[in-house]
């Protein structure tokens, strides 16, 4: 289980046409102990650099690395915990250009946040797309993971 | 904790060479229970149409679906037993076009399956690139996830 440090979100539920391109924000910081490395990685993603400290130094990634896939729900938590919970969220089908540019180890705090890129209309008439850029980064200002995502947003 | 059921690795680690352009395998299957689709959303996406059934039910989602980044996981998992564990993997940088193009219901049947599309050496020498496709169907041949993935393979 992460333990986020999230900003409260709002109140009232955005429909999708309150986004606007250009918004940006936080999306709250978490720090990755060692057992939740490990236990996330034995469920998930059980190769050695994941699982144990000396596998992970001896590796390309040079420490006890956290999955990827770790990383990128450690960063859904924060987005369901803010942005979404304050929105009229519908899910998302589609991730572009998940990259995990560097990796995430063990102790490491990581900042979430976000960049609204483009919002269009379904065709549906019920909802919105929310195209929006996501940037991790770690206690020393280096970006660890990005991402863009289709956000599902209700009228 | 899935219940992956897995095909058997084999016994010798491939390097990056032995992949061609057009491999394909199957790289096992696995069924969703409601108690790990609800643990993985309180832990990871906790939306109200993956923790319980109503609200699944009343979404668009038109049943208690699983978190995408759950059936992204069950993949990694499928992926880390089988076909990463028979190779010299070194972790992946970045996944293109992740797409969640159905809904994943509580009971659902998926089976995993592989599309090498490129293999290139790195600069670095001592490693490669296999550009990989990956599609996953739930028990009536339905596509519910595809993505393309750079795994980072030894010499």
């Amino acid at each position: 289980m992460p333990t986020p440090d999230s900003p409260e979100p709002p109140m009232a539920r955005r429909g999708f046409s309150t986004f606007q391109p250009g918004e940006t924000g936080p999306l709250g910081t978490v720090e990755l102990t060692r057992d939740e490395v490990v236990a996330f990685a034995s469920a998930w993603d059980p190769q050695p650099f994941h699982l144990d400290e000396a596998a992970g130094l001896a590796s390309p990634l040079k420490g006890h690395a956290a999955s990827g896939w770790h990383t990128a729900s450690l960063l859904m938590r924060l987005l369901a915990d803010t942005l979404l919970a304050g929105a009229r969220s519908m899910g998302s089908g589609h991730v572009r250009d998940l990259r995990w540019v560097k990796p995430v180890l063990v102790g490491d705090r990581l900042a979430a946040r976000y960049v609204v890129r483009e919002v269009r209309p379904s065709s549906r008439g019920d909802r919105g797309y929310v195209e929006t850029d996501f940037v991790m980064e770690n206690q020393n200002g280096v970006t660890v993971l990005t991402m863009s995502a289709t956000l599902i947003i209700g009228s």
